[in-house]
């Protein structure tokens, strides 16, 4: 059975957990466009666009909202404390 | 009675978990247009969009969110932990 | 007193949830829009326009958060099972 | 003291939640362009745009969540149950 | 040390709930575009512009999301009852 | 090992915490373009645009929600109180 790409939403950290938020925003569009050298050449456009950039850090705070809370936020205190 | 497409939000796994974020996205769109060679002939043209592209990893992050807290987030830990 | 078009929240499973959050979106327009021409001619422009279609998804995304929360996402375990 | 135009987010009901959201809405865009006569020439545009109907649509998705989660979804069951 | 512009999300009311979204939303423009002139400038444009307007409310929705969950809704009855 | 940029999502008050909800929009961006000349270069063009304006001020709303919910919404009296 090949690995899953995702085994958990569990991450040591905050920041390996807005690491995982980019990998699940990026995953998503290598899903709906598989191939490699299409989306390389589209990153030079995106890449280059305050619209698209924008919109790709709204796209990752979705998902690390969906990481963060999966994590507990990475307590350390102010839960009701 | 047909089967549901739908009978549960619960996956094995958070790639799993993934995976039905991203049929929920592909629902709603057939629900709107359900003429499957009309959605083909888009796919040529949102599969080569950024903007396209980076929308709908924003539908798949919301859409995750939802069967994520479904999961309760697969969690193994973190939880208060 | 006419009835309500949404009496509740609560549905049988996952797939009505999902109709319901189509509803919501649709309800939505109608209600800014009422009139049913104007909605039916609008109809052919975005029913081929791959944008809204994904922004269309993208309400019903966000509706089904909001109906799967009601109906404790029809659950059947991992609430922190 | 002026009355206030949001005395509570409770609702006797689904519906009547549906059109607090609604107005949630629509007060954010007076708050923004306090003129009635601007904001009725701009009617005329957005009435007719299947975008800006579809945008419309998403933005009382968002409220609506706020107004379902303060009345616990009106409920009548599934919370767990 | 100079005042903090955002000592809490607490507020007395709903209503001030909701000025304070739009306040957060206004801020955050404030901390990108510091420039008073600019944005006076800007203002004249998305004042007369129904897209920014409808996006304007969907910030403000989004922030009134949470300043409502950090009051509890102002809840006066239905968490659960 | 480098020190992390994202230690915690604790932050001492509400101000503090919108500013790491603006941190968390601009790493975003970063991550995805992270040449400093391109993004400075960028910067002139958003900085004038209201539309680039309102949509960074949605990105930083949702990563406020996250750091919020993270602080339990800094609450000096407890949620339901």
């Amino acid at each position: 059975m090949s690995a899953t790409w995702l085994p958990s939403l569990i991450t040591a950290d905050p920041e390996a957990g807005f690491d995982l938020a980019i990998k699940l925003s990026r995953v998503a569009v290598k899903k709906t466009q598989p191939d490699d050298e299409t989306r390389a050449r589209l990153r030079a456009g995106y890449a280059e666009d305050f619209d698209a950039l924008i919109s790709i850090s709204h796209v990752v705070a979705t998902n690390f909202q969906t990481v963060a809370a999966a994590n507990d936020y990475w307590r350390t205190t102010p839960a009701g404390s």
